[in-house]
């Protein structure tokens, strides 16, 4: 996704990447970052059974992990040096079971903000050859004075 | 917390916690029911570095998965035999860091209805002697034809 | 409803009032303040054939318009003189259509901040001797600098 | 915006407008439609003082009445005949104030359904040569049996 953002800290790369290596939860799923630009990030994840919901499906909170992570880091590209990032409120739409082999959270910042910043992703899941586009978010995060992670 | 919903299903204990048991998510995050009465479900997982965010509190993705399985169980405690329960959409807010050792999600049904049913859940976080409000829930759960899971 | 908030501002009750009388919107509605304690603000408005969507109820954008300034105010009267109130973003289910006499939107804080509120509002509606459950609203609400309105 | 949907509804572009003027809000906000096709619609209002909040820019709840519109009638296109359309819930983010002379709301499908429709508006702000992007809506709605309106 081409990018019109110019991102305020010249590590904004490598700071979302450290950052994500401290999410025990991204190790714990699998995870791992993919495109990556300023106001853009996106997070897949292979299907485990022990991500699962009671249909064998990845569960949505699953999905919601994902999303939400990806919207931060959407923002927090975007943040100067010295800041964190919170989330503060998100909403998620499912779309379509979550059924497939990956998961790719695909999140983009719709308005960058001084306190907030709004950001929304989109969540595809990929059986065989088909991809669903199986959920939307729509979240808020704020940057604080922080550790730079 | 009682309750005044009358439940359709003579096992409506007996398929939430055997639906619970399936989901792998719940086994990995060595979650675990609490409360369970018709319209209420309580989930308590105790934190875990691989659960964690950035900065070493649960991820709000966590936080999340345990509120949206509660209220999708507080709403399948009151659906019909032979019905199975779907996540349509959520939205959280997150009040305060999820910073402790326990976390714990109680859920409950505001509007049952034979389609739609609106649930929503309060996240609390203890830490010492400490207990803290730290998010809000508001879902929406279909309930489908299915094989009571 | 008992509140156990103490209000920042002595004028937060005449604050309220004045700037919901700069409501021109409120005026347009034939709404009015109900209960005012700190943390909790109630609006009401009557039926009326302009407020209607096509099935004759009221719409739910008149809905959300009473919840969300019911959120705002709740927040406003914990808020320090000299700022002002903006709403960042709700969220309303409707729980059931909106068909009756008179609407009552009730809000209340549920997590005062310096820089983000969070509220949440029921919305009743009054048909005949029947009150109706028809819309809960979860709101953050921004505190900034601003003319106390 | 081109459309991919089919709509099952001859009628699709008819029974919108009936049902539109049926809307007694509307004629109220003196809000018109603007594009419309399978999936899509708009709904446009000028600024009036009787639309405001108590900063002079439109109230967060017009602006929220007009994306609700707006998504309800983009899914509602997509409906089969002898159905009408209901929101169920929305969150809509404030990304501006919404301080100008028309307000335009722009909603389409994102994922139609036989029962639930996920749409998304956007709501932009006209003042003097200047749009500005000031909400963001993420719905559903649901199709049930009715009128067609």
């Amino acid at each position: 996704m081409p990018s019109s953002f110019e991102p305020r800290d010249p590590d904004w790369e490598g700071k979302v990447r450290r950052s994500f290596d401290l999410q025990g939860v991204m190790t714990l799923f699998g995870a791992r970052l993919g495109e990556l630009s300023p106001g853009h990030v996106e997070i897949l994840a292979p299907f485990d059974d022990r991500l699962s919901q009671q249909h064998g499906f990845f569960h949505a909170g699953i999905t919601a992990t994902l999303a939400d992570s990806a919207c931060g880091y959407s923002a927090f590209t975007l943040f100067p040096p010295g800041t964190m990032v919170l989330t503060t409120e998100f909403k998620i739409n499912l779309l379509a079971p979550a059924d497939g082999e990956l998961l790719r959270a695909s999140a983009r910042v719709i308005k960058p903000g001084r306190t907030l910043t709004v950001a929304e992703a989109d969540v595809y899941v990929t059986k065989g050859d088909t991809q669903t586009h199986c959920a939307r978010m729509l979240a808020s995060v704020i940057c604080r004075e922080g550790p730079g992670l």
